[in-house]
């Protein structure tokens, strides 16, 4: 019986920022050390960030990137460090290298390549032709695979361990979307114990552009038991001393009964055995479930966008509605409610119900908030364009002027003051086109864009169950009927169907990728149906000039989901 | 010695509208047919129009299109129908379908998939693993390529022609960029000559969002010549009666001489062996050049952009500069000056001199126009954010203003009138951000998106010289300095390089993806640089939320560069 002391490594890299996320890797090379770990994993292309997408076709960021790589190796000490790094050769490969005293032990390149949702490493990479060699840390024979390398029944993990590896190791960054972790522990689980090997996965954290990475990185014996686990949604040092039992490896023989997987050569690191007790594992964290996770994807996604853009404050227009509120709650939550600024502009179609919630959510939350009325530039564009149409404006193009009204108004806070715009649309409105283009959906952040509206409701809830007291969200805004306050007396239900039901048909429409035959054959009503698939369809072009949000469904509007704009397949 | 007619069908199919497709094919068949051609090419995916997307993703979708493929197929008469579809069993295939006599002869599966500039097919297909058989027509073995089929020089159209082929066919939906038609036929040419096969290349033509097919068909002798061609920018009918002499095959050797491909099976049509004289080619079009195609090819992008997506008037804000000149230049050539509107809204920064131009250009073109001054919202507006800015607006937040109203006025007069809004940003303002965000960047299509400054002059003197007389862009307009007229005296050259030195710093930096370090090393001034790659690198989010527009460079803002927002390499 063999253990070794492991560190999982579970950071936050920033895209395209080399000498950070370099330092940051030796930073925690180095605290692994101190802790007398033998081996730190990082995540899959931690010098670079994932995903780097463009930047690897400028030659002169994969050379950066390599040279980085190599003074990074050089630096190491008696703790093996397995970082992602961009290996360039004939081709470019997304690559682990390990190295130890300051020497490069070897490389993996990655050998299945995702090309599907939100991924594109066909575009990029070429694909692994398989290890060449496993690596002696404490004397356990480690195996080192990437990501999608782990989702193959039949992939890496097994033919490594098949070929002598007795811990595998997969370096991942793997995006968030809502019960991901279950499915990738009980994954991982079958992985290890199919194998007969251990199983140490690290994923990385933090929020790029619309994804979210959410951590939990976790270790799983050669039973497929998982043994530890770390927090989602923030960097973590995981200590692990890992018990690696010798098994009998069956072998995969060929027809002739010869091994078709020769044993892999070992290479040493020079970190001897491990004599003495066994720390015990830390306690795994409780895993979050439903709307708590999501609700922290979109705390981590908020903050990560607006930071690493260079932002240290934010401006939301406050409707009274329940969207703006959970925003707004979010951003609080994310930033701090001094960096949160918010904004009331109402028209004359708005309520003073509307109002005063608006104002009590913004009491409640600590944050900033001002009201500036949108009367008189009303006044003055309904009488700029009164010849052109006859006049009187017609009833769409009024509603939608006072949406961009508050467009323009945020926008001038946000180009005078500094302040990052966050949006307030949610999935379903984004779905339908129940949005004013440059009006509601003007800013930088889009933080509900891929939550449903009834999801909405749910965030508000497990927001204001947190902690203490009523929560910061008034019950008023949960109970009252949505509206866009465009028009006198507007509600949603007067253009849309009832939320529930059309969250259902969304789900199918968009993330199930059901046609409109085959919703009606599963007993929705026809013509509702088609009247929403209508909606969806020729929303597309909104969805393009939409900012970015926080993706937390498999299947978000975005890099998700590619479709035409000029498409007439109905 | 054998001959065939054959009709090389250039088509225009709208993604997603099989029906409508599936009646374009069998028009052209029917054509074919009653000139007595023996076989009708026509584009890649002519069935589903190209490229279909995530459509693809939809089962439905896919199933639709088979059975539509089926039908199409059973329709067919003497003329054997070459055309493209999805084909579906265990994976998706990029196919082609060939037909004659009601029936369903064969089915060819593109090899090489492209997943790099614009292309995403390895995220829906698989690859095909080679011809199965090549096609008996009038008396000439056919074989079946798909376009990147072709790019390879020992790919695809090498072997069939290897495996006895004498004219290999090439379907196709090649992207129009500038230059590339007299690629592509340096390439076919080499490709035919290599093989010793006659290669017949069909391509699509017509808008699809920002790509643009140019057509542009052609057809080579077994020598390499060019002995037919059809027109760009336009749907064609091209019936060449092509000679196919035999020739000797020089077979592909194992190192034991042994053939290492066999001769493929030969599928009959049932078309007899041609007797008689052969009709003589049409003269060849004279290709078009430089401006002259980039100009066609705006026309036709932005044509079909409109038209496809069921618009039949456009409005365009008129500054009275030569950017929004050109658009509404090329858009009453698209659609007819009846179906083109122009504004022009002066603020108190606006010179008569711009007014005076911008109505003289709507008069040269016969296009509505009307004058909209938005003194009136600018007051308002400075007025109802004073006390948040201490009194006086920064003078940048005050600019993006005066956009920003236009951008309201615009999109009122569309919401209410029913006009696609052009916008009037060129490639050199996108790739620098100097454009205001929901202002001058507010709009459904972005005529000039891959037009960069320097080449908006060159087509306004194209347009300008076409014709008789002056053309419709006054000079006034073409021999100001650019100026966005946002602030008092100013001028584009105070924020920018001159455009001639920006565009080229743009086309290293962006169109070739050098680095900083590269260019400097080139011979460029750090400064000046560093100051236009941060410049580029911090507009990505605007150009997220920008309209689509004309693809006619190899690297357009879009699909053709996927970089990260939030991205920290410098």
């Amino acid at each position: 019986m063999s253990w070794l002391r492991l560190a999982l490594c579970q950071i936050d890299p920033v895209v395209g920022d080399l000498a950070g996320n370099a330092g940051r890797i030796l930073d925690m090379v180095r605290s692994a050390d101190a802790a007398d770990a033998d081996l730190a994993l990082f995540p899959e292309l931690a010098l670079t960030g994932y995903p780097p997408e463009d930047l690897l076709l400028r030659a002169g960021f994969v050379e950066e990137n390599l040279e980085t790589a190599r003074k990074l190796a050089a630096e190491t000490g008696r703790c093996a460090a397995v970082f992602g790094f961009v290996d360039a050769g004939r081709d470019l490969h997304n690559a682990l290298a390990i190295a130890a005293r300051g020497e490069w032990l070897g490389t993996y390149h990655k050998e299945l390549l995702p090309n599907y949702s939100v991924f594109d490493e066909q575009r990029y990479f070429a694909p692994g032709r398989g290890a060449r060699a496993l690596y002696d840390i404490a004397g356990v024979p480690v195996g080192l695979t990437i990501c999608e390398d782990a989702w193959a029944p039949a992939g890496p993990v097994a033919t490594q361990a098949a070929a002598g590896a007795a811990l595998v190791l997969s370096a991942n960054a793997s995006p968030f979307a809502a019960g991901r972790r279950a499915e990738r522990a009980a994954m991982l689980a079958t992985r290890a114990a199919d194998a007969s090997a251990c199983l140490a996965y690290c994923n990385a954290v933090g929020g790029q552009d619309e994804l979210v990475f959410d951590g939990g990185s976790m270790v799983f014996d050669a039973t497929g038991r998982m043994v530890a686990a770390a927090p989602q949604f923030e960097e973590a040092l995981l200590l692990v001393d890992l018990e690696v039992r010798p098994v009998f490896r069956k072998r995969l023989l060929d027809p002739r009964g010869r091994a078709t997987l020769p044993l892999l050569p070992v290479v040493g690191s020079g970190l001897p055995r491990r004599v003495g007790p066994r720390a015990p594992a830390p306690t795994p964290p409780v895993p979050l479930e439903g709307a708590a996770e999501v609700y922290e994807a979109l705390v981590l996604g908020t903050g990560d966008y607006v930071r690493k853009n260079g932002f240290r404050e934010v401006v939301v227009g406050l409707s009274g509605g329940v969207d703006s509120a959970l925003v707004a709650t979010v951003a609080a939550d994310a930033l701090g409610p001094d960096a949160v600024h918010t904004v009331a502009m109402p028209s004359r179609f708005s309520s003073q119900g509307s109002l005063d919630d608006a104002a009590e959510l913004a009491r409640r939350l600590g944050v900033d908030h001002r009201v500036v009325p949108i009367e008189s530039l009303h006044v003055a564009f309904l009488e700029a364009l009164a010849g052109d149409f006859g006049g009187r404006w017609p009833g769409l193009a009024e509603e939608n002027l006072q949406s961009r009204i508050r467009g323009v108004l945020l926008m001038a806070l946000s180009n005078a003051l500094g302040w990052l715009v966050l949006t307030t649309g949610n999935k379903s409105e984004l779905a339908v086109g129940y949005s004013t283009l440059y009006g509601d959906t003007a800013g930088g952040f889009d933080v509900l864009k891929d939550v449903e509206k009834t999801l909405v409701y749910e965030l508000c809830r497990h927001r204001n169950r947190r902690g203490e007291g009523d929560g910061p969200i008034p019950v008023e805004i949960l109970e009252k009927p949505p509206s866009a306050e465009l028009r006198p007396d507007q509600r949603d239900d007067q253009s849309l169907p009832p939320y529930e039901i059309l969250d259902e048909l969304l789900a199918g429409y968009v993330e199930q990728d059901r046609t409109v035959a085959e919703l009606v054959e599963a007993g929705h009503p026809a013509e509702l149906v088609r009247r929403v698939a209508a909606l969806v369809d020729a929303a597309e072009y909104k969805r393009r000039q939409s900012p970015p949000g926080v993706r937390v469904t498999a299947k978000a509007f975005g890099k998700d989901r590619r479709l035409p704009i000029t498409n007439h397949f109905r």
